[in-house]
C-alpha cells in the first residue's frame, strides 16, 4: 500500500480535520520541547476514542507503517518524537475520566488527561495522585505511564508502575487489551499492565488506565540537616529510612550548589557556618510526624547542624534551597544533564568517583550533584563543557554502570541513551526484551527506534 | 535423547544424591500439601546455587523434558507438583541471605529461603518484611514470587510483586538473568521482574530475588466496629481507606461466622445485641495512630457499635474473631474454597448474589463469607456440599467475573483453575499471555501445563 493510500485510510478512519499533514500543523509534533531531538512525519493523527485508536493502528500494521505515539511531548530522551519519519499517534484527544471511586480509592482516565487535570480530579475528591513533577501541565497519563515517571514522591508514593492498577492498551495490530477493574488482589496470569509501564511506547499504546489515589496528609513537617562528612549524611538517610515510615522526601545537595543560589537569589545561607553536605527530610502523614521526626534526628551521627521549619512558608523556604538547583545551574552556564541512580551503599563513591573521572575528561568541567538521596537518584549536571560532549556522558554513564546503577532514573532511554542500554543491561536481558517485542509486535512497527539498541532497526520489518 | 540419559546428565550436574528417583524419596515432591493434586515424577532433581539450575534447564530443555520448579510446596492450586510426569526441580538448597542493607531498607535472599526465616533475619537488623501469611514456616522467597504471594497486609504494603526490587532467574534454555541491585528508580527497558512475579514459573526459573523491608512499626491500634447494614460497611471501608494512610488491615465478617466461632470456642460476643457485619481495623505506624482512627471511625455512618482494644491482648482478642473462621468452618464441614476479589463497589452485590447463586445449584449448601474487604478480597468457604462439585465452583466463579472481578485473589491459577482463566481474562489477554510464554520459553519445557488454558498443551513441544 502506498502511503497517500495509508493516510487516505487513516482520514476515514479519524476523519479528515484529525490527520494533520501540513508542515506547519505537525511543526509541534516533530520536536521535542528542549530543541535536541527534531524528525518529520509524513501525518499526526489524532483519535478520539479507543477504537479509532485500534483501526489507526491495525491499518498501519497492515501497510507496515512505523507508528511513534505522543502524549505531552516533554520526554527528554528523543522517545516521542518521529525521528525516521514515523506516523505520529497524538492521544491527546482521549481525555476524559471518570468520577474517583472513593471506595477503591482509584478513578480511570485516559491517556491524554495531563497530570495537572488528574490531581485538580483527585483533590476535588479529598484524593491525591502519588505523582508529582514539573511538567505537570503538559505531561499525559499515556506518557507518563509510558515512561514509568518518577518524580518528587517516589521515595513515599513509588513511581508511575505503582499506581497503575489496571489498563487499556492497543497492541501494534490493533487488538485491545482492557483490564480497568483496579483489583488490588488479582493474580490470573502475567502482569501485562506493569510490563506495558516503562516499555515506551514498543509494545502496545495506552489508551486509558485505572490509577490508585493516596490519603492527602494531614500534617507534615520539614527539617534541614547540616554534615560536615559525606558518608555521615549518606548514613542519616538509612537511618530516617527505617526510623519513618511517614518520610515524604529525603534530598541531598551540597556546600558548592548552596553557595550559588544564596549568591544569584540573594539568599540567607541556612546555617552560620559552612558544611559539606545537606539533607533535606519532609515527614507527612495522617497524624503529625513532628515528634518521631525529632526522635529519630536526635539519635543521627554526624549531624553538624539542623534547622525544623516553624511553619509553612518556613518549610517552603527550606525547599527552595533544594529547588533552585536546576535553574540556578542554567543560570551559570548550560548544562550536560543526566538522570542517574546508585545503590545508595556506594552513592559515597559515585559522588568522589564521578567528579574525577569527569574532571579527567575535561578539566574545566564543574559538576553540580543534587537529588533524591532517599531512592538513590542524583542529578549530574556539568557546566564548563560542550552540552553534546559525548566522552563526559561516557565518563558519568560509565561510572555509574561500575557501581551497578541505572542510567536512566526516570527519563527512560527513549533515543538518546540505546548506545549505552548495554552497560547496564545484559546481552540475556536485552535479549529477552527483544524477544516479548517480537512476540507483541513481529512487524515492528511500534515506535520501532527507541528503546533497544540499533541493530533492532535491521530486525525490524518496518517501512521507516 | 533418552530418559535415563537426561536423568544421567543431571546427576553429573548436581551430584548423585541430589538427584532422587527412589518412589520413597520423592513422595513429598509429587503431591500437595492438602493431598488433591497428585502426580509421579521420574526424578526429583536438588541444585545447590544458580549455575546448577542453569545447567539443569539446559539439559531438559535440550532433551525436551518438561520441569516443575518446586519451593516450600504450599500452594493450592497445583501448580509445583509434577502432575504430568515431569522432572521436579526443587529450589530448596539455595537457600542464602546477605545482610540486611540498612541504607536501602533491602536484603537478598536466595530462591529456598522460608518467609519465617527472612522475617526473623530482617526483624534481627530492625526491619520488617512486607508479607506475612500462614504457610510462613515452609514457603519459600521463590515460590512466592512465582505466586505473587499476598497475606495479611496486602492493604498497606502491596503483594510480593512490589517488594521485589531485583530479580535472579534462569530462562528455559538456561541462560541467566541477573539483576540484584535493587534501585528503585531505574527505567533502563520493560521490567522483567515484575513479569516474572506471578508468571508460577512458567517463563523462567527465580534463583534470588533482591526485597525491599519496611519498618516495623512502633505503634498500633484495633478496633472492631459493627453494622447492621452491608452497604454501610463496605462505604465504611472506602472512608477509612480514604481517612487513614497508617492502615493495616480492614478485614469484614459477618454475624453468622461470629455466632459459630462464639458458640464452638466459647468466646463472648464483642457486643451486647447481635449486627449483620463487622469491620475489623487496624492502624499501625511511627507515630500513635490512635487519636485519627478515633476521629475517623466518629465521622463514620452507619456504625451500629464499636470497641477499641485497649491493649495489646485485647487486640489479640478481637484479630481472634477474624482468624478463627477458617479453623471453625473446617469443623463444620469440608468446604469448598475459592479465593476471589470483586471491585469495592460491587462487594455488597457480589454477597448477596453469590449467596442466591450457590443455593440455586446447591439447596443445601452454606455460604461463608470473610476476608480482606479493604482489597476488595473474600473467601468464598462453602460447606455442606461436595468440595469437587463443579457446579457450586461455577456458580460462584461466573458469579465473580460477571461483576468483572479476579477468580484468584492470591493463591495463582495453576492447574485448578485453568478451565476458568478465560471468565477473567479475554482472547486478546490470553493470546498476548501466550506470545510472551513462546517467546520467552519457545519448546515449552518450563511448568507447561499451568496457567494457561490446556490448548497450549497441544501447542508445546515438551514431552511430558
Amino acid at each position: 500500500m502506498r502511503l497517500d493510500d495509508v493516510i487516505a485510510t487513516l482520514r476515514d478512519i479519524v476523519g479528515v480535520r484529525h490527520v494533520l499533514t501540513d508542515p506547519d500543523t505537525v511543526a509541534g509534533h516533530v520536536v521535542d520541547w528542549t530543541g535536541r531531538f527534531r524528525g518529520s512525519t509524513p501525518a499526526v493523527v489524532r483519535p478520539q476514542n479507543v477504537e479509532e485508536v485500534a483501526a489507526v493502528l491495525g491499518a498501519c500494521n497492515d501497510a507496515g507503517v512505523a507508528v511513534v505515539p505522543q502524549g505531552g511531548n516533554t520526554g527528554l530522551v528523543g522517545g516521542s518524537v518521529p525521528l525516521h519519519g514515523e506516523v505520529v499517534l497524538d492521544l491527546r484527544r482521549l481525555d476524559e475520566m471518570t468520577a474517583v471511586d472513593t471506595r477503591a480509592a482509584q478513578v480511570t482516565a485516559q491517556a491524554g488527561v495531563t497530570l495537572a487535570r488528574l490531581q485538580a480530579h483527585a483533590a476535588a475528591s479529598g484524593w491525591q495522585y502519588g505523582i508529582d513533577l514539573s511538567a505537570r501541565d503538559t505531561a499525559t497519563v499515556g506518557g507518563m505511564i509510558a515512561t514509568n515517571a518518577g518524580g518528587m514522591h517516589v521515595l513515599r508514593y513509588g513511581s508511575t508502575r505503582r499506581q497503575v492498577a489496571g489498563i487499556e492498551a492497543v497492541l501494534a495490530d490493533g487488538r485491545v487489551l482492557r483490564r480497568l477493574e483496579g483489583l488490588d488482589k488479582d493474580n490470573t496470569g502475567y502482569d501485562l499492565a506493569g510490563l506495558l509501564c516503562g516499555s515506551e511506547g514498543t509494545l502496545a499504546v495506552v489508551t486509558a488506565a485505572r490509577l490508585r489515589l493516596v490519603p492527602r496528609p494531614a500534617y507534615s513537617v520539614v527539617t534541614l540537616l547540616a554534615f560536615d562528612v559525606v558518608d555521615a549524611a549518606l548514613d542519616a538517610v538509612g537511618t530516617l529510612r527505617q526510623g519513618l515510615d511517614d518520610l515524604h522526601a529525603v534530598e541531598l545537595f551540597f556546600q558548592d550548589g548552596l553557595d550559588v543560589i544564596c549568591d544569584m537569589w540573594r539568599l540567607r545561607q541556612p546555617f552560620d557556618v559552612r558544611h559539606l553536605a545537606f539533607v533535606l527530610v519532609e515527614a507527612a502523614g495522617g497524624s503529625d510526624p513532628t515528634e518521631s521526626l525529632a526522635t529519630c534526628v536526635a539519635n543521627l551521627h554526624g549531624v553538624a547542624d539542623d534547622v525544623v521549619a516553624a511553619d509553612p512558608a518556613a518549610a517552603r523556604s527550606l525547599w527552595r534551597y533544594r529547588e533552585a538547583h536546576t535553574d540556578v545551574i542554567n543560570l551559570v552556564g548550560t548544562p550536560l544533564k543526566l538522570d542517574i541512580t546508585v545503590p545508595l551503599d556506594v552513592l559515597g563513591s559515585f559522588v568522589s568517583t564521578v567528579r574525577r573521572r569527569v574532571a579527567a575528561v575535561a578539566p574545566s568541567a564543574k559538576v553540580w550533584l543534587f537529588g533524591h538521596a532517599g531512592d538513590g537518584n542524583l542529578h549530574v549536571n556539568v557546566t564548563g563543557v560542550d552540552p553534546d560532549d559525548d566522552r563526559v556522558t561516557n565518563a558519568v554513564l560509565e561510572c555509574v554502570a561500575e557501581l551497578h546503577g541505572s542510567i536512566s532514573a526516570e527519563h527512560g532511554i527513549g533515543t538518546a541513551k540505546r548506545r549505552w542500554l548495554h552497560l547496564v543491561r545484559s546481552p540475556e536481558e536485552i535479549a529477552t526484551m527483544r524477544a516479548i517485542k517480537g512476540a507483541l509486535d513481529p512487524k515492528g512497527t511500534l515506535n520501532p527506534h527507541v528503546l533497544l539498541p540499533p541493530a533492532d532497526d535491521v530486525d525490524s520489518g518496518s517501512r521507516f
